[in-house]
């Protein structure tokens, strides 16, 4: 059996990666599984633990960090963000491809630890469109928006480091562009497994 | 103006890269520029200087490496293979995309330097088809090949850390994936590059 493939999804906040993965997730066909993320942020209305986040303390979070059992982390308006390492492994082992939706930041990070992951950059089809999407989703002062904007500049310019761009601009669109990506990645590794074991 | 990107092309001897890389380079489409080897190894009958390698001599060569002016090199029956990183870097700057091909070991390393280098794997259909073509190709021992072969099996293991993998088996199939990895890169970061100077 081929090991899974992990494949994380990134980009510039308000690009819609949340909404694109879920789509993603929701198609049987793609054999993805979420690794959720560990948080020490507190729960909002309409969330839940083990979906959403898996929610824990500040103590737990940084002796994870300290054990090395962090595949990556980031710390946000003061809370930590992250993934365990042990559970990403484990599903990839057992063969399943396993889905990280984070931000550029701990992308990169996952990257230098697990240099077979594939890294997907998310882009808005334009600056203005991400700025209206900020808007809209009415979750941030105008502080925070700007400084959501200069951000995802910063991340942009990391976008060549992925292995994939990809444009949101229809949903449908990138999803689908994503998922040939993602099937033509589990294709390939196939075949490259089948090589290995090839007797000649 | 975008800058060019830097597309490495490798894989196992006898996968046909250097073949793939000539029909690349013949097609004005795809506005590709080679960047020559520099090499310590004597001229074969049929090359050309400044066409198939650029020949110079170990000491050059040594104090290039001392002097940190290769992008990449490797040692390969005795004699220095490398690329030097001005040549690379200048043409990139002029907005050309550049074309390397170069053993594995190399490729890994330029990724490490230039990680917006854009690395394509080639792999075989089969290690009974490379076998074939190592044996046809008439140019080394059966101990020579048998050494290549299990080269080939490593370097097959690192395939999954670069950017795309593709299947040799069609010339003319292997080359029109590849030039549409190509554009595809290409579109992709000059959107990348508007959205970083769009005003907003």
């Amino acid at each position: 059996m081929s090991k899974g493939v992990l494949f994380v999804i990134s980009g510039p906040s308000g690009t819609g990666k949340g909404t694109v993965c879920k789509e993603l997730l929701a198609n049987d066909d793609n054999n993805l599984f979420l690794s959720i993320s560990s948080t020490t942020r507190e729960k909002r209305a309409g969330e839940t633990e083990g979906e959403t986040y898996n929610y824990t303390t500040a103590d737990k979070f940084k002796s994870m960090i300290e054990n090395n059992e962090m595949l990556e982390y980031a710390v946000y308006s003061g809370n930590y963000y992250g993934t365990p390492k042990k559970t990403v492994e484990k599903m990839l082992a057992e063969g399943r491809n396993v889905i990280l939706e984070i931000e550029p930041q701990g992308a990169l990070k996952v990257k230098s630890i697990l240099p077979d992951a594939v890294l997907i950059f998310i882009i808005p089809p334009s600056m203005a469109e991400l700025k209206k999407r900020l808007v809209e989703r009415n979750r941030e002062t105008d502080e925070q928006i700007a400084a959501r904007l200069e951000a995802a500049k910063w991340e942009m310019e990391q976008a060549q480091k992925y292995n994939c761009i990809v444009v949101n601009d229809e949903l449908d669109a990138c999803v689908g562009e994503i998922e040939e990506i993602m099937r033509g990645n589990v294709q390939k590794r196939a075949m490259v497994d089948k090589l290995l074991h090839e007797k000649y």
